[in-house]
Formats: structure tokens, sequence, C-alpha cells
């Protein structure tokens, strides 16, 4: 079956045991049979990693045939050797594909400080490359794991003037998850192909306006990685009218992306390290979507909201106190809080309400948590996870 | 034995148990035989606690007698009823002591959006009142615990021109704690007494020179509680010179102050909700002060740094990724990072070092995270702790 980033037509993957991390497939290859216009986010974090620098200078030229992902070494705080590494690496896809090295995308996920072992990615790119299958796409959303428990692929088919228009995706992340991609804050890993005729600067919007409400709205632990990274490429496979700027085209495949963007991220934080419980934190009547959007980070990443979500406590005063600590100026005095349907908090003070119901509430997986500041008209969401002490056990052992 | 904030001369304390935290004391009284100058912190939380805003309220005027704290209900988000229970509560004291109203100050800690039980608190005033005395500071000490597990007292005696001065102190705090006091950046609840003479205006700087270097360079989970109070009242019974402004003198009365507030502020964290080992961030060669503070505290509460000191895991990658997502500019590729005297990661990349060495120090109780950013001269240093299942455990289970 063609899932995921195989969904669309002319992109073929494969994944191979490199050896990297031990035991399992750790590399991923993913392909176009044709050149693809290209966009690309990455980590606004200053510890960019090797391979997110050289992504970030190939996807200048705009154009692209293939991704190599590993996982089980993040090829981050590795210097000059690092970024050679890296290069090589495109270099050797680029050799056996035939293509321009700037064509050829690099990614790395696992641990920092530690030095691709380049005669295993040097040994398994030819068996990568001669393993590549239009149905590859399950198996390199599992080769891209690291504490991941299970792979993240999603695709969807759209209608454009009568010609079937496909996007599909993968991604991977279970830690070190609080995405902030410039000029987005958005993901992790997260690979997205479409067979659409799209010119480059509208590809960079509909990436924008896909991950934006989506990747960007989840968080697991705060913690932006020094390797995330979010890619498209599209190849014009689908023969569809092309799309080269706003419009009813445009809306088709942006919330065709959307919706996979979304699927994706809602995998990525239920599968967050350690994750029993989602929920999603909803502050409405801020003056500024930006107000309303620093607050309802806050409240996800608290630790103390985060517990309380694991016991089921439908603790409102900690959702109030980091609502208060946001950085966000307004009257605590007007303050509701809402536990799904049970209005727990009225004018900045306690009510009388069930707190059988509210327990109830705060069981429910997704829960609800909605905060309305009487400020003003804007809102945002953003999905957040209990903090368990799986969270304490997979991170305190996770590399010695 | 005259401890903690009974050490000075002319202060008394009592503890009862007045039935708001079932079975222990939870109610606390100090009082100073003779009118203090007062200065006093509070929490930058928008959603301050009903005794916050009344406490603030009556240091304006600048002089106090008394503080009356309880344990139990944090009497926040308790709107108008909560702001009148803070002041009945007040006015009882002050009617037993025989003072005005805005001589006395009133602190809560415990459950938020929680009405103080009035009942209780009128029946315990007398009883507190009457059993005040001048060995009581380690009862009080006691009874504002809420999950500490250890009273939190220190004192100090200095020399002033021949006259015996002491400066003594109690705190409590284990979670919800990344103090930030206006003007201060400071801490949850802490009271100090000294029988120092000296005015208003040189008494909050001396709060602010001490708290600034100590309490507010600590972070157990980076929640900013809705109570957070420090408060300083010194009543002159020393009979030593006084103090009116900076000089010999002001140094040795801070100095005195600083060590007070480093031992509480070491306990509270020591102390802090599941606490197993605590270490502390230095960061060195900042452009600014501010900038090395916020990447110190960036790295402190980092989940993902608080795990791995949790686990003894030298992994120095994760205090790489904190710092640069702190939001502060720098050249990752001249970073350098110690972990204890282990010299782990050199211009922003891995260098060879011994793994057993490194492992060992993540060990050590305190621990040392040095990280050096060649940018400059500035340094700052934070304590953090480490992140455990028992902070789940308590957090998990606070309240239902």
């Amino acid at each position: 079956m063609s899932t995921g980033v195989t969904a669309a037509r002319g992109f073929r993957a494969a994944a191979v045991e490199a050896g990297i991390k031990a035991g399992r497939t750790d590399l991923a290859l993913l392909v176009s049979d044709r050149s693809c216009v290209a966009s690309g986010a990455f980590t606004t974090n200053l510890a960019k990693a090797a391979p997110v620098r050289v992504s970030a200078e190939h996807l200048k030229h705009g154009s692209a045939r293939a991704i190599l992902v590993n996982a089980g070494c993040a090829n981050a705080a590795t210097g000059l050797r690092g970024l050679a590494d890296a290069r090589e690496s495109a270099a050797l896809v680029a050799g056996a594909l035939g293509c321009a090295i700037t064509e050829v995308l690099v990614c790395s996920t696992g641990v920092i400080g530690v030095n691709l072992p380049m005669d295993k990615v040097r040994a398994a790119i030819p068996a990568a490359v001669s393993g590549l299958s239009s149905e590859g796409g399950a198996s390199a959303a599992r080769a891209i794991m690291t504490t991941d428990t299970k792979p993240k692929e999603s695709a969807r088919s759209v209608d454009l003037g009568g010609v079937t228009v496909t996007v599909g995706g993968m991604a991977k992340g279970a830690g070190m998850i609080a995405p902030s991609l410039a000029p987005l804050h958005a993901t992790m890993l997260a690979f997205f192909t479409t067979d659409a005729t799209i010119d480059r600067a509208t590809l960079d919007r509909v990436l924008l306006d896909a991950v934006g409400p989506t990747f960007n709205r989840i968080s697991v632990d705060s913690d932006t990685s020094t390797n995330d990274t979010a890619i498209v490429l599209a190849n014009g496979a689908s023969g569809a009218q092309p799309i080269d700027g706003p419009g009813p085209a445009y809306n088709v495949l942006r919330d065709a992306f959307r919706e996979v963007c979304l699927d994706l991220a809602l995998m990525m934080i239920r599968d967050g390290e350690g994750v029993q419980r989602i929920a999603q934190v909803l502050v409405r009547g801020a003056r500024s979507a930006e107000d309303a959007l620093r607050i309802a980070r806050t409240i996800a990443d608290s630790p103390l909201v985060k517990t309380a979500l694991h016991g089921g406590d439908p603790n409102w005063g900690r959702i109030l106190a980091a609502a208060g600590r946001a950085g966000v100026a307004f009257d605590c005095d007007k303050v509701d809080v809402h536990i799904g349907d049970v209005f727990v908090c009225e004018g900045g003070a306690a009510r009388a309400y069930d707190e059988k119901a509210a327990h109830a509430e705060m069981l429910k997986d997704p829960g609800r948590l909605t905060i309305d500041l009487h400020a003003g008209d804007a809102s945002e969401a953003m999905w957040m996870c209990d903090l368990t002490k799986s969270y304490v056990d997979i991170n305190a052992h996770y590399r010695t």
C-alpha cells in the first residue's frame, strides 16, 4: 500500500538497517522521480544541528529530489566534522540518483554531541537507493522513530478540476517537543509530499498556513530541539492545474495539508514521552491572538497543570496561576475558567460546582480547559499532555 | 532556644492548630514588641491572592507590628470575600495587640480557590496571641509548611560598632517555585526579622540586595505562585547605630541578610517537591548579566536537563539545546560546556572526555554545570534541582 509520504504519485521511499541505532531500521530515504519544488522550515534554536544548516543551504536553490533521514544520532554540536558528514551524506545520495548535491536534503535525530558513524552511512546508502519503492512510506515512517512508540503517517486526496491531487506526510517526535520553526513555530521532523503543481512562493505559504495552526500548537515538554525540521516536496506528477497564488485551488490544497498536519501533530502529542492523556487549552476573550497563544502555551507547559491533568485533578487554581505569570496584561478579576463543560471559576474567583463532574471532565481524553479573559475577541488553542512518571523514566535513562 | 525569626531581640512567635490543615499546626503569628520599619516584595503573578493585595496596601504605611500566616488555604481566587477575610484576620490580630490594622500583615499558602475558614481563624487568633514566645521561631517555621518536609530557619549575628545585631528568617516553599517578586524576582513565603535600626528606604534596599542573588536564583518547577511574599521587619531593639544608607554598616547588615537568605533558599530547593539532587548552573562570558541569567534560568527549568540530572547522565547536548532556545543571541560555535571539572564541549562541538568522570560529576550533590559563551564578561548562576517521579506523585494527587 502507498501510504504517508509515498501516497502521492511519483514518490518512493526505503528504510534500511544502517546500524546507527541497534536492532532496527534507522535510515530512511525519500525520493521523487522528478525534480520537486521544495520548501522547509527549521528550528529557531541557536544550537542548530549540522544537517539543519546544510539542508537550509540546499533549500535556497528551491528544488529537491530526495531527503535522507537517520535516527540514533542528531549530528548536532559536532562542529566542522558534522557539517562535512552531512554534506558527504547528501553527496552520496546525489551520486546514486544522478542529481545535484543541493537537491538532496539531510536530517538527523537522536543523541546530541555524537558524530555520525559515516562508515555505516556510506555502506547503507546503496541499499536504501536500491530498496526504493512506491510502497515504502510505512517503513520510512518507522525508520525515523526515536522514543516514538508508533510510526506516524497520514495522507489526503482532493479533487482539483477533475484531477486527484494527494498530500502525504510522516513525522516523528516524542520528547524535546515545543516546536519553534522560523518563520513559523513548528515541529520536530515532519516530511510532506504532494503531486500538486505549485511554485515555490505558494508552497512556502502552504507550509506556513498548514503547520502554524497544527504543529505550532502542541507542546510535550517545552524543550525546542536543535534538529526540528519540516520539509515539503511538490513534484507536479498529478498533472493538475498549477497553483500559483491565493484562490480556490490554493484553499483546497491548504486544507488537505492542514488535515494531514493535524493528524500527525495529534499523533505526535499522544505519543509524547510517557503521555497518558491529552487536553486542549483554549484561551478566549484575549486582546490579541498573540496574547491568547502566550497564555495557552504557558498553561500547556506548566508542570503543575500537567501533573493535575495526570491525576485527573480539576485544580483550576493552577490554570489561573499559570495564566497570571504568562507575561500578558489582563484583569484577573474578570477571568472565567471551565473544565470541560463545568464552570469552575467566575470573575477570578471560585464558584460552586460539582466536584465529581469536574473530575470526570479531567479524566476525559482529550480533555478541554477553557479560560476566558473577557478582554477582547481573540482566541487561540494549544494541545497539551500530562506529565507522568514514565516521562521521568524515559529521560533520566536516555543515554547512559 | 530563640531561633529563626525570634533570634533577634524583641520578636516573639507562636504556632497553633487552627484546623485549616488537619492534624498539625497551621497558623503562625509573628509579633514585634515595638513598631517596626517594614519592607516587602510580592509575586509578579497577575493572579495575586487576597492576602498579597491586603499586605501590599498595609505596607504602604511603612510600619508593622505583626505577621499572621496560615497554611492549608491560599485565599487566592476568592474575590471580594477573600479580601474581606484577609482584612478581618488583620483586624482581629490588631485588636488583640492594640495596634493599627495596617500594622498587621497577612499571608496564606495552600490550595487556590478555597475560602479561608474564618470561624477557625477567629477561634485560633486569641490562642496564638497568648502563646507568643521569644522561643517560638521554630514552631512558627513548622506551622507555615505545606508540602515542605522540613522547617526552614536561619539566623546570623554581627557586630555593629560593638553592639550585636541579629538577622533571622524563616521560609516555606517546595513546589510552584520560580520566584518572581516585584521589584525583584524573589521567593515563596519568607519572613525576616532584625533588631537593627534602619530607615524604610535602606531596608527596601537591603531586601532587594539580599533576595536578588539568593531566592531569585532558585527554581523548582518554573511555576511562579499567586502568593509569593517576602517581608522583613526591623525593630531597632539592638540599640545599635542607625543605618541610613550605603556604607560599612549597611554592608555588614546586608551580608548577614544574604547569608540568611542563601541558607533558606538552598534549604528550599533541596526540599523542593520530590528533589533528590541539586546543581548550580553557571553561565559565563555573556554580554550582559541579563543574558546570562536568562540562559541559566532556561537550563535550570528544562525538563530534559532536570531529568538528566536525576539520572546522573552528563547529557550536555541538552544543556546546549536549552541555552540555544533561551531567546538570547550568541554564537553557538564558541560555546564551552563543563560538567563539574570535566570539559565536555568546546566551541559548540563534542570533545573527547572521560565519560565515567563526567558521570561521577553528575552524581555529585550539589553538582555544577558551567557554560561559557565567550561573548563578554558577564556571568550569573542559578540553582536547579532534578525532576523525579516523586514530583509527579506529589502533584498528581495534591487536592483530590
